[in-house]
């Protein structure tokens, strides 16, 4: 663990050798509301705030989890995307506490293991999650509503001592492995700090820049928004959720130039807006979080729509590669270069670099690389080798050393943007008493790119139904991980060596629903 | 002095406790030419190079450099500007080598002062600087002419090694100090770092920004310009010093987007242009160096010239506080708040911070302000008290936080124990028809310890005589303040950064006073 030094006053103990760097603030918005307090920070569909006006809410913020934690403490955040969750991100860094955004969607069970492996004092929920956060049961966890952050007193204790530097952990986001246990990524505020620096000198950016943010605030492609935003001096259109139609009524109205998009949501928004233009103001629709369908890639073209391509991953704070609209309509389906100070490599199973056009996993290292997973040293060195993260994604890079993405994370399930690891999902199927064999794959879709699907081999002489299968898992898992399709097999089909042949099962899935169609 | 790390490889000695942002590179080249090789990085009337192009070239002068410099040793540049200076720029930072970029007007003793002073070990020569290089005389010190650089054969020496960290120092600029001696200000990777980010994040950047440099790369002024544009990708067009129709004819022509101008060079250029639009593809005229006039200001606003202030230093790596246009017509004079990260205090003589709208020393504090004056621990604690710089200039903050520059501290006049500021009378005595320039200094006297002179540039074919002029100024100013001496000079000496000479005006108008005393 880093050190939690004090980031103020900043002293020259040393003179003549006086590195004013060493010791900066992790509190940016303390910066910023000095700097440029007029300019606005934060649009939702109910009010807007000033850099100023927000340095404010956070203070109080600030005040209150003060008397809750200590400085390193560990805050979880159980919320929608609203202004209360804008204001705990910049309050915890304020306080000295690291972030832990949990993601809504999660069961409580789930919720409960992210808590106690994180080690969380505090869980700050709101309306919206109330009720879950009313079954979570964590000894020793204290809870806070959000109005009650922001009614409570200011209080008196002095908080110049316990902003956190650049060097410290800003929040630990969880994600999960291929193994299927969800790992927690520290990610520091260097970590985001190279990330937002690097963004803008790829992206661009401009002072009346407006940055529409659909994705979840738990994920760190909607926390890096906010992030970025703060140290930019941009503001951010906050949306509480993806709805089309709120969503292409503000790119219509509201000037915004940035838009952050999984390629679900680009796919319905081409659709909603068939033969309407699309606003001349939009420099930028960044597509990431999965691989972008040529189909859509095409369309935004012929619509002349600015899709700026990426590929990135919570590990790296999110952008790792991202190539520009009028770059990636030269190469669609690349994600061109890294980022800059990132370095991406390709190795083949035993390490060795690969030459060019020859895929393998993709490396990554640079300033974004995250600090290590929480409290796991095992899983952190399995990744993590010599300054390089091993990503587990398939890609290869061409000639010109542009990266292509062939395959995320080997197994791993993207629908709607939200990855789904099958190996969890399987882990739950099979702690099922009548379940003797289960194997999870993706099926194509049009709308969500991938839905969940599972291959199940019954435990004679038990039965069971797809329905109460479905039923177990909803106790268990987030509604987003459910399978859509359920198949019984007699086996599932493996390799020599014993390894279950994913792909084999989902060919046998897909064929299996389209007899299903056929007959029905 | 910091420890030369290597940069590379980042190694994961800690698995858990990763910190990857620790020993980034300074070569930022390198990085910039993996990530954007194909982008413009230097534009000249002869030629223009790509990141990757000038990559091989900075490669092949760092494999020369290496042959006589160690790790940390010092190199001085005595260049016009060029793409060699580029060059030599970005390989001192590649062979682990410090800058001391030398002002090429300073005569052959200042020069030799310098280069001892700094421990030189090497000094970089090209056709326009041999003549004056021979006559220098330092005993172990070692001349190569660029020419050179560029055509010996590269070294096979290891260079992985060598690269210097973000902690490091870049480069010793001499201030320019229009009085007292010179002293170099040793300014680290990290400093022009965070300059370039923050100077991002308030002015915008985007990827086809071209920056119009003709200010001498030996200021912090120039030199900073290259240094962004390698971090943000953008193309630099560089001329070999302010020729107002070369200049003219680039913003024209070439789509420049940003030039950075001191009052005197935007003043002849406004001259220049009159009646001719200025280029719509401008986003920026950042105007530093000196205070703007207000007539400059009127008439930028007037022509929709997009004039960004900036108030700077070599000790803050430039940029302390800028004001984009939009702001600054609404505020003229004002150079508005801080960069991100940068703070800036009014105090009185007593150190003591004063209330807005009071003048008083400006303070500075943040990661752009220098790691300390090279060699010279005296002078260093004098300046870097406690974290803040104390820059010697006169301003005040109003009541918003914008920060006023009233005067160079080294400039105030005491007279009679009451303190005057030149700017002030001059501001008076440049509304008077008949002047041309004005420039106000203090002559030492017993009984008043200074009085105040007026040196004045009549506009032909005015004239005026010093009673009138005194007449003039004695209804607008207090009586301390008034000029007991008027001189008519043809013009006023000028730095080559376009700064008068404040020195140099008041050894002419002693010299003149001594005359007429001589003849009366």
């Amino acid at each position: 663990m880093h050190s939690w030094k004090s980031a103020a006053p900043i002293s020259a103990s040393t003179p003549g050798d006086h590195d004013m760097t060493a010791g900066l603030s992790g509190d940016w918005l303390a910066a910023r509301a000095r700097t440029t307090p007029g300019a606005t920070a934060v649009i939702t569909h109910e009010s807007q705030w000033t850099y100023g006006e927000l340095d404010l809410l956070v203070q109080q913020f600030a005040s209150q989890l003060r008397l809750y934690t200590k400085n390193g403490g560990r805050i979880a955040a159980l919320l929608a995307n609203n202004i209360d969750y804008v204001c705990l991100i910049h309050a915890a860094a304020r306080a000295g506490a690291v972030l832990v955004p949990l993601n809504t969607r999660l069961s409580v069970g789930e919720i409960e293991w992210q808590l106690q492996s994180a080690r969380c004092e505090l869980l700050v929920f709101d309306q919206t999650t109330a009720v879950k956060a009313g079954d979570i049961q964590v000894s020793g966890l204290k809870m806070i509503a959000t109005a009650s952050l922001s009614a409570g007193h200011l209080s008196d204790k002095d908080d110049s001592t316990t902003a956190p530097t650049m060097e410290c952990d800003q929040a630990i986001i969880f994600t999960s492995g291929t193994t299927g246990k969800p790992k927690g990524a520290r990610l520091t505020f260097a970590n985001h700090f190279y990330s937002a620096t690097a963004s803008a000198w790829r992206l661009g950016v401009l002072p009346h820049d407006r940055w529409l943010c659909c994705l979840p605030l738990y994920h760190v492609g909607g926390m890096a928004i906010l992030l970025r935003s703060c140290l930019y001096g941009t503001a951010v259109e906050l949306h509480d959720g993806f709805n089309v139609s709120a969503v292409s009524e503000s790119l219509d109205s509201s000037r915004v130039t940035i838009i952050s998009l999984v390629p679900t949501m680009l796919h319905r928004l081409l659709r909603f807006r068939e033969g309407r233009a699309w606003p001349e103001s939009l420099r930028h629709v960044l597509l990431g979080g999965a691989a972008a369908p040529q189909e859509i890639i095409a369309a935004g073209r012929d619509l002349g729509i600015p899709i700026s391509a990426t590929y990135g991953l919570t590990e790296a704070s999110s952008q790792v590669a991202t190539t520009v609209h009028e770059d990636m309509y030269q190469k669609p389906g690349s994600v061109g270069k890294p980022l800059l100070f990132t370095q991406v490599a390709i190795v083949d199973n035993a390490g060795r670099k690969t030459p060019p056009m020859t895929a393998g996993e993709i490396i990554v290292s640079g300033p974004t690389v995250m600090a290590g997973y929480d409290g796991d040293a095992e899983s952190t060195s399995e990744v993590l080798k010599e300054g390089w993260l091993h990503t587990g994604d398939v890609g290869y890079l061409d000639e010109d050393g542009d990266l292509w993405v062939v395959q995320r994370q080997n197994d791993i399930i993207i629908s709607g943007g939200e990855n789904v690891y099958p190996a969890e999902v399987e882990t739950v199927l099979q702690t099922h008493p009548a379940v003797a064999g289960a194997c999870v794959v993706g099926i194509a879709d049009e709308e969500w790119g991938q839905r969940v699907a599972a291959a199940i081999v019954l435990a004679e002489p038990e039965e069971v139904t797809a329905e109460a299968l479905l039923d177990y898992c909803r106790q268990r898992l987030a509604g987003y991980k459910l399978p859509r399709r359920v198949v019984f097999l007699n086996d599932l089909p493996q390799t020599a060596s014993g390894k279950i042949k994913r792909d084999a099962v989902a060919e046998l899935v897909e064929a299996s629903i389209q007899a299903s169609h056929a007959t029905n």
